[in-house]
């Protein structure tokens, strides 16, 4: 239906994240009605990402200059006794504009549905266990995935790995989040709501 | 458009809570099918919930039965030193079915959105007092409002009323739910969820 | 968990269409903080749908009153060549509503999901057949039942029943709804646009 | 919070259409863990789309290849007395995939909610009365704007600027889509549907 050239470009922006083929066929006729200098300045945005970022070999998180590791991992104000394990950037993110968490973090890399090799391949576990044995400092793990049934499994996956290491291991508080009711709240939320009353 | 006895209904359904004009004339097609019998199961159902149903004075909750007390304030073996305020009959049966909480209810009534007088008005809060008042062995008051706008603005006149009995006072812990994403959290569940891990 | 007067009222909400148990709870305790007027005002409305409602023998809508038949049956100045078959009291209403139908109307009584004889016989086929007996000046029958797949699979099923008639039957056109959008019709739809084009 | 590449690529991707910035990160995030190839394979093709595509002079429909009209305007067989206005390329492949339209089209480049002269400006109406005047063959033009209010005000637009012409000017058709139900649907949508029964 569409010319090849255009049909290319939609098919791959269809990979993008929640992007189906009419979204990308938007982006595409978006991107044809821009002038070429807004073109060239998404070209070397997208190319610069490969240029520019570095993924800091401590917890995985991107980062640019020329420092070793990430900004987060290389303040020395931050609390290296704690250890947050995230599933990816955004949580990473979401979890440092509360200004409440002053410990490090590890990225994941995702969460699984089920705990086969194949797909527990496909999370950075090598990578969190020489980070785990190379930081005697850390005294409390805390396993920050989503409380999704994906991130349930990979959060008893990560209880069973790293329970022979005698320390800490501590999970996301569940309740009831802004906007919520105790009408339509599951049992298992309104129970951790009611034991972390305070 | 309908006949008047139809209409009547529609109108009178129309006022059930979160039901539209267009659901109520549903509702009465639907009963104008039913055999002769089911209207007056109905119709005696409806009518034995004012026959039969007592509203207990300790929290305002609805029973049947002849005892002075619901089944819940009359129960020796639940906490007294607790007392968990509720919105309405429907939270007070959420947090029954999670079977983690043994102490005592109240039944506030509602919650407002704002602090007038004819809103305040609404809810029970002179039963509240004497409730609290006669209550010599409440130790610790859980303010359980849904954590909307209007539950929120709800706890924060009831914490200011009851400041002064020296009594502790807490809210349900936030949290992400079952099924919550890190992502689309808001800071303030995030905070709460991070502070309450364990 | 609630009492069996409360609970039976529940159980019979909950029949209702669209109505889960929750919202079925809902309904009883608002019916419950109601004036005993009220309550009575609302028992006397579903006790006069059975005294005071008569079902038109010819088109099977609802009506009061002393007339044989339903007001629109009776009304001379309707057309009687045309009669539009519809699965319910509420797409009778809709269609009313528009002001651009003169002709009669059948209640089939709901739509199939499959041509089986236990879900046909649900419907009320074979007052339909000795309605379009009786009515010799009929000319054309429209088949105004839901573009759903359960109203495409009565439709086809009426088609084959009425054929024999040698009347001109019809179906409503499709076409892009207000609000709708080109890009997300189906080609069925967009195709009936098209070519109903004015 | 985000490094400044990141960022930067993060607000070019926030501005395509119907991407907020948590997406416009994921997308980030989505490019960066993809290898070098697949990088390269995108700033090619978004490049391409710049050098080999081409907008018809006619239609304003892009396409590529050596030809001076696109596939559209060059095929011989299509009906050139038929003028199909759409809002933008995503519906013109909306209608070819019905196989049913067989004239010819022009992108008008979007829609306006208001009809004030900055944004008429916005539309290519030049390009249409010149279009129109060089087509002497025109003998009806196709409205098929979305019926959405946007729509409605660009298509009451185009009938007053259009109607000198003294061609035949038509809109597609309303009518009920498929899954859609008589009972939620307007008036003039279920009127439509009525009018052009068959």
């Amino acid at each position: 239906m569409y010319s090849p050239t255009i049909q290319k470009l939609i098919d791959l922006f269809s990979k993008f994240p929640t992007i189906g083929p009419r979204t990308a066929a938007r982006f595409v006729f978006y991107l044809m009605h821009k002038p070429k200098e807004e073109i060239e300045e998404l070209i070397i945005s997208v190319s610069d990402l490969k240029k520019n970022i570095k993924i800091c070999p401590l917890c995985l998180n991107p980062y640019e200059g020329e420092a070793e590791l990430c900004s987060i991992c290389s303040d020395s104000r931050r609390d290296r006794s704690l250890l947050c394990i995230v599933g990816n950037e955004t949580d990473l993110t979401a979890i440092e504009k509360t200004k409440k968490y002053q410990g490090l973090y590890f990225i994941l890399g995702g969460t699984v549905s089920r705990l086969k090799k194949a797909d527990i391949e496909k999370l950075k576990i090598k990578e969190l266990e020489k980070r785990i044995k190379s930081g005697q400092e850390i005294k409390e793990i805390i396993l920050a995935l989503n409380p999704t049934a994906e991130g349930e499994a990979t959060t008893l996956y990560l209880e069973r790995l790293l329970r022979p290491l005698n320390k800490k291991i501590t999970r996301l508080g569940r309740g009831l989040p802004l906007g919520g009711e105790l009408e339509y709240a599951d049992e298992e939320t309104l129970s951790s709501a009611l034991e972390s009353r305070r």
